[in-house]
C-alpha cells in the first residue's frame, strides 16, 4: 500500500516537474574543467582528435567526465538535475555509486566559501536528483554542479520552477584566470571519493577559488608522448603531473623531462610541479620519487625556472588510515592531500598574480 | 583467453589453498565487540532474547557484525579469509561495498600503532581474500579483522598455509579491561565509512587501545525501553548514547532520563555520556542537543556524577565536506569525529583508571 502511494506520488511529482519546470542543458551554461573544446561529447575530457592517437583505455577515460563541472547562477529555492550516464556500471566495490557516477552540488556563501549542498545519488542510467537551496526569496545564488568521476556524462539539465532565473555564472573570478591542469593516476581521477567534488584537484580548486581541468586516467597515467602533446597544448596557468602511481621506473626516468620541456617549449613562465606519489604504508622516499628529484635538479642547474617538486611524506598524514584499499585515497585522503598541498599552491599562485 | 588462463590460475590457486591451508572458524578464537554471549549466530549483536521483543527492523540490524572483531596471532607471511554474508545486498548507493560488506585487517607494530594492512573486497555473498603480512619470518605479530558495517556475517574464516600458527592474540591488554558500548544511529553503525574499519566507533577503540561494542542501529536508534534495559544489562565501562538523528525531540525528552537512570541503577559508577548529533550544516545547538542538555543539568544537579554532555559543533570540522549526503559520515567524518572524542574519551578513562 505505502509503496502504490509512493508511486503515485512520484507520478505526479514528475507530471508537476514536466509541466511546471524550466529546464536547461548545461551545455548551454559555463562548463568548465575541459582542457579541450573540440570533443566528440560535451563532457568528455579529450579532444576528438584524440581517438586513435592516445591508446584506447585513455580515450575510454577521457570520455569520465572527472572534474567538469556546471558553475551557474539561480534564484529557485529548489532545483533539479537530471542526468543521463553512459555506463550502466554505477559503482565499484571500493567506490560507492555516488562517486562514481553522482552529480555533486555546492553553494557559494556570503563569506565566499563554498558550502556542500548535497548530492544527486545515481540508480539507473537516467537519474533525477532534487536539491533544496535554503536561499532567501528571489536571491540568486552561485552553484557548483560536480559531474560523475568514472562514468561519462551523456546528457545534463538543470531545471527550476517556471519564473525563476538560471543562468551562466558571470560574477565569480578565479584567482587566477587559466586553470590549473592537473595529469595523473587513478586517484586524482577521483578514485575512490565518496561523491563528485571530493577528488583532491576538485577540493583544491574550491580552496583556492581557481579553476581546475582533471586528466587523471586510471592507471593509464603513463606519460606518453602523444598525452605530453595534449597536456602542453592546455593554456594553463599551472602543470601539475602526479602519474608515479602508473609509471615505472623506467617510464619516469624516460618520460619526465621530455614532459616538462614539451611543456616548458610552448609556455615558457608556467610554473610545472611533480608530485611524487602517496604511499600510505610510509616508505619514503619512493623510487619513482628520487628519480624526478633528479630530473628536476638536472633542469633546475640547467636554467628552468618554476620547476616545483612535491615531497610524498605529508600527503596522507602520518597514520595509514587514508586509503580503501592501500592504494586509493578515501575522502580522508582527498582531504589530507588537498590541504597538504594547498599552501604550496598558493604560493605558487601568490608569484605568478606578481 | 586471458580470462581463460585467469581462471586456471584461480582454479589452481584455490585447489592449493584447499590441500595446503590451515583453515581456522574465526569463532574459535577471540570475537570482541559482542555485548551478548547468548545469540543466535556467531555474529549478532544482539541476544536470542531480543527477538520478537525489539522492533522487527531493530532485530535484523542487530545481525548485521558492524564493530565486531576478530583479534588473532599468526606467524604467517600470508593469511587469507573467507567470509560468507548473510545479503546479497552487497553496496548501497552511498556506501561502498568494501564498507558494507567487506573486512579490513589492521597489524599491531612495535611502536603500538594499529596500521591497516588491507581489505576484503567483497564480490559475492561467498569471498576470499588475500593478505600479505610484510612480516619477518617466524615473528608473530598481533591482528585485527573487522566484518561487514551493514551486512551479515554467516560464516568467518581464517587461513594460513601448514606449519605456520593461528592463535587468539592473548597479550593484548586493553586500557581498561571492560568494552566502551555506544548506543546510537547510522553513523554509529558505520554509514557511510569505506570500510569496516572506519566506523567512528572502531577508530576510537584503535587510537584509546579499547575494546568498543558498536550498538549502532541504522535509522532506528529510538532509545526505546527495550533497548535501554539491553544497553544496561552489557558489563562496560563507558556507555555512550549518540542517537539525535534518530529520535524526534519528543522521544528525546521522555527517554533520555529513563535510559541514563537505567544504566546508573545497573552500574553505579560508569561514566554515561551523551553525545549532540553532528550537523554538517553546523546550526548549533540542536533542539535534541538542548533537550538533552538540560536532562544532564537537571540529574547533574541531583548528584549524579559520571554524566558527560559533547556538544556536536567540532565533531564534523568547521567546513561541510565531512559527510556524504548531509547526514551520513565519509572517512573524513569519521576521522574528524573520532579525532575530537579522543582527547575526552582518554580523560574519561583516565578517571576510570585512578
Amino acid at each position: 500500500m505505502r509503496k502504490y502511494t509512493f508511486f503515485l506520488l512520484l507520478c505526479f511529482y514528475l507530471e508537476a516537474l514536466g509541466q511546471d519546470t524550466l529546464w536547461v542543458n548545461a551545455n548551454t551554461l559555463e562548463i568548465e574543467g575541459k582542457g579541450f573544446s573540440n570533443t566528440e561529447n560535451d563532457y568528455d575530457r579529450l579532444p576528438a582528435t584524440a581517438k586513435g592517437l592516445v591508446r584506447d583505455p585513455v580515450w575510454e577515460l577521457g570520455q569520465h567526465s572527472a572534474g567538469i563541472l556546471v558553475r551557474f547562477y539561480t534564484n529557485a529555492l529548489q532545483f533539479y538535475i537530471r542526468w543521463e550516464l553512459t555506463s550502466t556500471m554505477l559503482a565499484m566495490p571500493h567506490m560507492p555509486a555516488t562517486g562514481v557516477s553522482g552529480v555533486d552540488v555546492y553553494v557559494l556563501n556570503n563569506k565566499k566559501e563554498y558550502l556542500f549542498l548535497g548530492t544527486g545519488i545515481p540508480k539507473n542510467v537516467k537519474n533525477l536528483a532534487v536539491f533544496n537551496t535554503n536561499t532567501q526569496q528571489n536571491h540568486l545564488s552561485s552553484y557548483l554542479l560536480y559531474l560523475p568521476l568514472y562514468n561519462g556524462t551523456k546528457l545534463l539539465e538543470i531545471g527550476v520552477p517556471m519564473g525563476y532565473v538560471i543562468q551562466k555564472d558571470t560574477i565569480f573570478h578565479a584567482v587566477v584566470h587559466k586553470p590549473i591542469l592537473f595529469y595523473g593516476t587513478s586517484i586524482l581521477q577521483g578514485a575512490c571519493a565518496s561523491r563528485a567534488g571530493m577528488a583532491y584537484p576538485s577540493i583544491l580548486g574550491r580552496k583556492l577559488g581557481v579553476h581546475i581541468i582533471n586528466l587523471g586516467f586510471s592507471g593509464n597515467a603513463k606519460l606518453e608522448p602523444e598525452m605530453q602533446e595534449l597536456i602542453s597544448e592546455v593554456e594553463a596557468a599551472v602543470y601539475v603531473i602526479d602519474c608515479h602511481h602508473n609509471t615505472t621506473k623506467d617510464e619516469t626516468q624516460t618520460r619526465t623531462e621530455p614532459a616538462i620541456r614539451k611543456i616548458r617549449a610552448k609556455r615558457p613562465y608556467a610554473p610545472i610541479v611533480l608530485i611524487e606519489g602517496s604511499n600510505p604504508k610510509r616508505d619514503f622516499p619512493t623510487e619513482e620519487g628520487l628519480i624526478t628529484q633528479e630530473i628536476v635538479k638536472k633542469l633546475k642547474k640547467e636554467g628552468f625556472k618554476n620547476l616545483y617538486y612535491i615531497k610524498g611524506n605529508g600527503l596522507l598524514g602520518q597514520d595509514t588510515e587514508a586509503t580503501v584499499d592501500l592504494v586509493h585515497h578515501s575522502d580522508l585522503g582527498m582531504q589530507r592531500q588537498a590541504e597538504f598541498l594547498y599552501p604550496i599552491f598558493k604560493k605558487i599562485l601568490r608569484k605568478i598574480k606578481q
